[in-house]
């Protein structure tokens, strides 16, 4: 159940009451597709650093080690020993963008595994049978995520089939919540690229089917940020404000701020533990490479304002010597603060939804974060 | 100064004051060649596990990022903000097994960087001087460490010139720390391979230098167990009782135990990092390989009678998993799990000899290790 708490323009300040417990919104969700983040950082780390949600990817943990191995050890949950809510994702992105030989069809997808080249079957059912065996939170119905650009004629055909998948996805969670008595959530998915027109109607489309929560799927995909901002201004509307919001795959800071601001309350991105895997990493003013020789001999940390574990012990110079030196633990240093950073600026946000100074604080952080390294 | 608190036959059971706090002996030093353990572990990971002592390496870090560097900074405590002692070896035995187109000389060793190709001269003086700008608490003499087998007449040749290198170190400290006011110690080593006579007359000659403390050096370099363990046997009564006896690069859990039966009580090696980042992990019924594909679905701790973090909190196959996904996570937790089984050895150990059943501990422990995966 979402709880509408507080808005500011279109800007929503929620709480998602799930049976893993509440999620506060806005949230930045962190992604652990294989069941652990990259960066070697585990769930206790997690706690440590506030994380809210963690995501998993279903193409993967269907792969390896299985959804019936984890089903049997009790659940994704205990396999990770992540107490709090998972959501996992449809399998449906990682199909597209990483598995051979896929061909979409009425029923489904059909693909080669990319680890090992087995010939897989995903259709709605499929997926959602699988997120029910890990037994995340929140499922993802499964959706075809089409490429930008994209032929108009190619996305309507698209969108209408996905809203046929979502149905089939509906019935079949409503089937198995009710067979084994559990309350595993459903989230549908937005699509129609860059073409308002699509979006909105599937918005209408989907909303009238009372899921737990909407995604708007399909961004960050190839277009600007000023046309994705322009394509969630034009579909929040008909997407149901009493409700999560979740812009899936965003994003930077300063696309968390604009979409707030548009009306988004889930985020998840793999950036922040990407980039810091590589010594790129985030501060209240402005990106920094620590790779970059200036750091060679600065004693400070890499956020003399932050609260991590990394920049309460640790300078920039040590950690530079460490990226030089190849010692995983710098990798693990930047990605504890990165994901700490994005978490302890969704807090600032809520703040300041909770204080009704949005606006002022997202200019002023704005303004700060042109700093560039 | 080192305290003899008891004793059950050769083996002792000290304690080592220091100015970064007291050592309880017998001892397993962490490995932190660079500043860092391998594995992604940081100091605050190294007080989780119990640690003691960290050793850095004086060739790595002369290297990168440079002793000059670290003595700005105010030091290697700081730089790695580890606050307890710290022990630097001398660089001597990286420059024989890393450096390139090395050549040895009475005023010491001449080498290439195996970084860049760089010309270096490290002598006594050299490595005391840069381990005194690192400001490790304990500094070890610069030795050559002959290779084995090694033809007598260069072993005795050798063995005369490092202690020659000895007396040299030894002024060179006691002039830096008179000059700086600071209580560096310094650690000889015993040389000669695995000839009892050339070992027991350098360990008379050094024992009469009055250091403090003595390491027994070019052990564990391909002779066999039984080899090192008879020459340890033969030198020990002629290394000073009253001092730390260190024997340098060993061992497994056997040799801690053989060894500490046989007068030592300090202890360093890679190897339970290096194994745990493959999956090898100790546990009190002998080695596990945690690749093995019978832990796909075991839902037990590596060790269920161990409390580290790992095996509180995560499964084998979990980490099972995550090796197979190549997840930086899964080597993570297998180091820490393999040096917290080092450190609870070792306490172990000490509490067999404070309670004065030293060797019916050794033989159970030994009994159980013979169990292999």
């Amino acid at each position: 159940m979402y709880k509408l708490i507080k808005t500011q323009g279109h800007a929503k300040r929620g709480e998602f009451y799930t049976h893993h417990g509440i999620i506060q919104t806005p949230v930045f969700m962190k992604v652990a597709t294989c069941g652990a983040i990259k960066g070697a950082l585990s769930a206790l780390d997690l706690e440590k650093i506030k994380c809210q949600v963690v995501l998993c990817n279903t193409y993967h943990l269907h792969l390896r080690p299985g959804d019936e191995l984890i089903n049997e050890f009790g659940g994704i949950h205990k396999f990770i020993n992540w107490h709090g809510p998972i959501l996992t994702d449809s399998g449906g992105f990682q199909v597209l963008s990483l598995a051979k030989m896929r061909r979409i069809k009425e029923e489904g997808v059909y693909f080669s595994s990319h680890i090992d080249g087995r010939k897989i079957f995903m259709g709605p059912e499929e997926s959602v049978q699988i997120q029910f065996n890990l037994g995340s939170t929140i499922a993802m119905a499964l959706d075809e995520c089409p490429p930008y650009p994209c032929d108009k004629t190619y996305m309507q055909n698209s969108v209408e089939r996905t809203v046929r998948w979502l149905k089939r996805c509906k019935n079949k969670i409503s089937q198995l919540n009710s067979e084994h008595n559990k309350k595993q959530l459903l989230f549908g998915i937005n699509q129609g690229g860059t073409f308002a027109d699509i979006r909105i109607e599937n918005a209408k489309i989907i909303s009238d089917l009372d899921l737990d929560g909407y995604a708007i799927g399909g961004l960050a995909v190839g277009e600007t940020h000023q046309q994705m901002y322009e394509t969630i201004e034009k579909v929040i509307d008909f997407l149901p404000q009493n409700k999560p919001t979740y812009l899936m795959g965003v994003g930077t800071p300063e696309n968390i701020l604009e979409c707030v601001e548009r009306g988004v309350d889930f985020f998840d991105c793999v950036l922040p533990a990407r980039n810091g895997r590589h010594a790129h990493v985030y501060t209240n003013f402005g990106k920094l490479n620590l790779n970059n020789a200036k750091y060679i001999k600065d004693e400070n940390p890499i956020d003399s304002k932050c609260e991590c574990e990394t920049c309460k012990n640790f300078s920039r110079s040590y950690i530079h010597h460490l990226f030089k030196a190849r010692e995983m633990l710098a990798m693990r240093l930047c990605v504890l603060h990165n994901l700490y950073f994005f978490n302890n600026m969704t807090q600032e946000i809520r703040n300041a939804l909770d204080n009704g100074n949005f606006i002022e604080y997202k200019r002023k952080k704005l303004e700060d974060f042109k700093n560039q390294d």
